[in-house]
């Protein structure tokens, strides 16, 4: 059945039935011109968007319908765990040509819900539109954190040392897997596959770290490392230096970056999508993180650097010993490439 | 200068320059993975969201990118003005062409800036990314309000009165005159044709409404008289008549109806974008409400109706006194009309 047969009001109630959950503290949900719901006491509220438009963002060709709620929901998660925060509600705005079918549409919605669960978070609340050619996404996520847990990108100090959690470049090494179309290596390298469709966000890790460990600034990493440290580094008016044999690549990433001729150290640079933390802490208690992170994770945390003066700039020192500008080459929304 | 030549950093950096003020309670605004702000004490949190999709529910024939961005907060603020709350924050996702010109995206911000300003809300984050063939913008509002002042769709109670303010239908009314492409017309018919292009979201007035009085439940009239009412009866479990010669219908929608052979009572119930409040609240202060609203602000509120039980249905009484059913035909979606 087709959403033009259902109508607005007919998919409103199949997207309620789907996502609606009693939520704590929250007093008004779909139902009204709004939402409504009781702040947490001593808490911040931390809020953030994320836009996905079909073509631009992901490609029907490689995700279904629930991977795509999913991932949808994954990239927010991201950025909220990166603010040391929790995750409490989501607001999801869709925009969907009336000829996909309801079962698309309610498929998406259990992706969007299986991660949300998975995290403590509800559905409040959003709005579904007509698109006529592509399908949009728009999720706002609201959370909370104590303010003296709350992470900013600018409070890198110089001698902090840098650490990565999980495998970088892996969602990049992924994509070219889908890219290439070969559904062997597709089943050979799940991994990274699933690494690109449904990334897991760290707000696990996060709050563990911000609970146990003075972190001195984080960030996700979305747009790839490079463009990540220079974040950070600008906003805490620091410099920095990445040491390229300290960035954990997984196996599997390697063997996908040789088996398309590339560089899996470009892929953790300047790949993004990777939804791992970036972040800062003192040096001293470097390796007690590194410790109780792997001990109570199953999941590495590298110390991949160090901050250093802003005068120094951002350097990445090269496995043969060079230092070299790490410029910002994420993905650019605006530029051609 | 096109959003190809700036590049997204670049574009973000012209937003926050227009955006960006000093807001009460903000930690944390554009410049992270997520805004982060204080709550306000003895508040709940309101957020309503709303989406705009170009050629779906704008065409930029009829609009300028100022009116444009006026336009999609004006929607979303009258949101929060019907659950009785007041606006605080905004968080703006919108996908743009590359091709756009950087003036023209600077331009809808000054809009959106506009209207937040008059309600002292402010830009606190977005997302900005490209859409291959046309602009969409999903825009958030967080407001908050006192508990005891919530006002729901839910709250109507057998014998409370209906009443609505401003003139209905008129934005329908601007509509014809911008779809018949006279520019005659649309320089005689300028209050209409405003109407249509900047509402003006009913914040104050229903923030005097629920201080002084005790209403009982609210909605804006985002989809027509019928739609909404139908909304109210559907929430609360009741009834309602609403008497036709009590619309209050301003006499250049009534000439622009004359003027394309229509009805300006059909406007009124299905034509929808008024962003007027439609609101019940026990009789025994309806004359007082009345005279102090208009006393209060220069826009009729009129009584046009009551709530009866449920099994009385939702009828119209006509000009000539016959009792009509009033169906939910505002705007769908999805459905092909």
């Amino acid at each position: 059945m087709h959403l033009s047969e259902v109508g607005e009001l007919g998919l409103i109630d199949q997207i309620k039935k789907i996502v609606e959950v009693p939520a704590e503290g929250l007093l008004v949900g779909i139902d009204d011109d709004a939402a409504a719901f009781r702040n947490l006491p001593d808490s911040l509220t931390v809020i953030s968007s994320d836009t996905l438009i079909e073509g631009v963002h992901f490609d029907l060709r490689y995700f279904d319908y629930h991977q795509l709620g999913w991932r949808a929901m994954a990239a927010n998660l991201s950025d909220i765990a990166a603010m040391g925060a929790m995750p409490r509600y989501v607001v999801t705005s869709i925009g969907l040509p009336p000829n996909l079918s309801i079962d698309s549409v309610n498929e998406f919605y259990r992706g969007v819900k299986a991660l949300a669960e998975r995290f403590h978070t509800s559905v409040i609340g959003g709005d579904t539109v007509s698109s006529p050619d592509r399908i949009f996404i728009a999720i706002t996520i609201i959370g909370h954190v104590n303010e003296a847990k709350l992470t900013l990108r600018s409070g890198a100090q110089i001698g902090d040392c840098i650490f990565a959690t999980g495998s970088l470049g892996s969602s990049q090494a992924g994509l070219k897997i889908l890219n290439s179309g070969n559904s062997a290596n597709k089943e050979k390298f799940t991994s990274s596959v699933e690494k690109h469709l449904t990334p897991t966000p760290r707000i696990n890790e996060a709050r563990f770290l911000v609970e146990h460990f003075p972190i001195h600034s984080m960030i996700d990493v979305s747009d790839g490392l490079a463009s990540e440290i220079n974040h950070i580094c600008k906003n805490s008016e620091v410099g920095a230096v990445i040491s390229a044999n300290k960035i954990f690549v997984d196996d599997e990433t390697n063997d996908i970056a040789h088996l398309f001729g590339g560089n899996a150290l470009d892929y953790a640079l300047y790949g993004g999508e990777d939804f791992e933390l970036l972040f800062t802490a003192p040096s001293d208690c470097a390796e007690k993180l590194q410790n109780s992170f792997q001990e109570r994770f199953d999941l590495p945390c590298s110390k991949i650097g160090k901050i250093t003066e802003t005068g120094d700039g951002i350097h990445l020192e090269t496995l043969d010993g060079h230092l070299i500008p790490i410029q910002s080459k994420g993905y650019d929304h605006f530029r051609k490439i």
